[in-house]
């Protein structure tokens, strides 16, 4: 990488919403970047120095988009590990590291993973398709996952009773005993190449139960020390096996019974991690490009209290998006509205999201609650 | 205007680091921007939707540039105003509006605005030429500022006695009563359509005076209750005065005895709330584009005491840029880099600028004389 770290050309593997954040940031560094992406709409395709249609899972293209950057970042695993891998041969650095995005990829990996590595987790089994399932007859209730390609709630599915069979998946997954959890927590490391880790601080989450999506995250959380304590230390014994540079959100349960037990990882920016845009001293996207540049690390304290809510498509309407509310939200102060820039809606797409901050813990709940009726997503 | 305000085709006219962090905040509203700037690598050009090279002092430029978007602003005063007054009888929303660029383009013009409407400033004289100058004997010392076209303390000279006379300007000029103020001061305004007012917290400022370019500036200023209220009233009479919509920053002088003179008008974000950005509830330009696109103003409170500084070229050096100093200061907390992506230095160019925020005001202050000592532009 050049030592001039102002000069670098950096590219992303994909041009969502994360890669649009990380631009945003990106820009306070004067990066050159490339983005690579399927989608010729993509949110970040004006933003950037360089933009390119085209698959992130096909060797070729990976390889050709990669060679002439210094450095590439993904904003979704589901991406060609082979080109990285031949890139990374050939001196262009690439982070997170290729074998750490082909371990996160499989999620039968990751348990497996865990399971070496004495990180919590629930207990599961490797199914190699749906005729092992019925053969095998686990224990209702459970929870299918597919092993790859699975995102934002898409690739799971809940399985009661035998009368679930017939949603349950084809291909090679996972099956997950079903945990009562009490709360989804998160906590999001960072580490650059010279070992330097910092933790922001955990953050907790309701889900939108219809879309499968987090749709409230409130930070810090007001979980006892000691599971604060036990969630960071786990997030920390995660980075270190991994040896991993840049950001890895680490997505855990805590149990009725106090337990903790790690979901998943996702080794890059993520949406538990927006509200750290205004809500801590350093932004999640800020604290990647620190990581990926082997820069100090910044302090991850927060500011306020913080609660992000995702701006979903609202069921019903597909087509040009519209946003009604936008003038009662920015009423309020502390509301920070973020819009990912696609032109179509269509339901439970994730079209923004809007962080609410205030000293007081309540009130920004209250806010939250607030935003949450009044602005919607049409068309 | 778009009833829709995410679908604003919104051009700026200059695509100079000001464009540059309106963009930032403007892509977390979906807004399309359009960019025209003479520069071929204008600060923002690759992160618009458009960008074109040319004039925008040009009528034709201009005019055609502006005549199919919804919303056009500006980033620099010196543009071509009967191009913007000719869009805006065709249906394009001009802010802040041409009359008013007019007024302050000129700073004739601007002196007897506030001489007719009793906003206090330094007693000052039009002068049509050298010759003029030289025929009235105005007292020494004395300012000499052009009319038109000075920018970042370019097109002003002081002048002691008789022997300084030589580097008086040809041309229209204003020649103010030489102030020994105590400090420059600063208040933000913005005024959308509908009327609502914001003024930003008052800072003040410390002159680099080699450069004769704003160095170091700390928000909020700690000035007495008094001085704090009266610079608040004469932002609001001057934007009062003027209907502006958009923001307007109000440059004033202390004088040793606690008089409040206005300086100088800009009619756009500028560099006296810079520190906006991560030391208020809402910065500088996200209230621009709040005020321009008809929103609620956002909250101006201050979150913590911050301290900017300007990032200039070092004496010396000129050519492709290189920052020395990146990582030592990114290891101190609350220090926010935000470099302009100009490719060139030279002395005293403005590159980009350093945000310190601390909870402590002597702490802020101490960290920005540390980065001002280690962060350097070389070459």
């Amino acid at each position: 990488m050049k030592s001039n770290i102002t000069q670098t050309r950096l590219g992303i593997l994909g041009g969502g919403q994360l890669g649009r954040m990380l631009i945003q940031e990106a820009i306070n560094f004067n990066l050159s970047i490339s983005i690579l992406d399927p989608d010729a709409n993509a949110p970040c395709k004006n933003i950037c120095d360089y933009f390119e249609v085209g698959s992130i899972s096909d060797y070729e293209t990976v390889y050709n988009f990669g060679k002439n950057l210094d450095l590439l970042t993904i904003e979704i695993e589901k991406v060609n590990i082979e080109a990285l891998e031949d890139l990374e041969k050939e001196g262009v650095t690439v982070f997170p590291q290729p074998r750490i995005i082909r371990l996160i990829q499989d999620k039968g990996l990751q348990k497996q993973f865990f399971k070496e590595n004495d990180i919590p987790t629930s207990e599961f089994q490797l199914i190699a398709n749906k005729e092992q399932l019925l053969t095998d007859k686990i224990p209702f209730p459970y929870i299918q996952k597919l092993r790859k390609d699975g995102y934002d709630g898409k690739g799971v599915v809940k399985i009661v009773d035998e009368s679930d069979l017939n949603k349950a998946f084809e291909q090679a997954s996972i099956v997950e005993k079903w945990i009562d959890f009490e709360k989804e927590i998160a906590v999001i490391i960072a580490r650059n190449e010279n070992g330097q880790t910092k933790t922001f601080p955990l953050v907790e989450m309701d889900f939108n139960k219809e879309a499968n999506l987090v749709e409230f995250l409130i930070s810090p959380s007001t979980y006892n020390f000691e599971i604060q304590q036990k969630a960071d230390k786990i997030a920390r014994d995660i980075a270190d096996c991994l040896n991993i540079v840049g950001l890895l959100a680490v997505e855990m349960f805590v149990t009725k019974n106090g337990e903790i037990l790690v979901n998943e990882l996702a080794p890059r920016p993520h949406n538990s991690g927006h509200h750290t845009i205004e809500g801590n001293v350093t932004s999640q996207f800020q604290q990647h490009l620190r990581a990926i540049l082997n820069l100090p690390l910044g302090s991850t304290a927060s500011i306020a209290n913080a609660v992000m809510i995702n701006l979903l498509g609202e069921a019903g309407y597909e087509g040009p998006a519209e946003y009604e509310g936008l003038k009662e939200v920015l009423q309020k102060e502390g509301v920070y509205v973020h819009l990912y820039g696609k032109v179509f809606t269509k339901p439970f797409r994730k079209m923004g999201h809007v962080t609410i901050v205030d000293q007081d813990r309540n009130a920004a709940i209250e806010k939250a609650q607030f935003v949450k009726e009044k602005l919607k997503v049409k068309s």
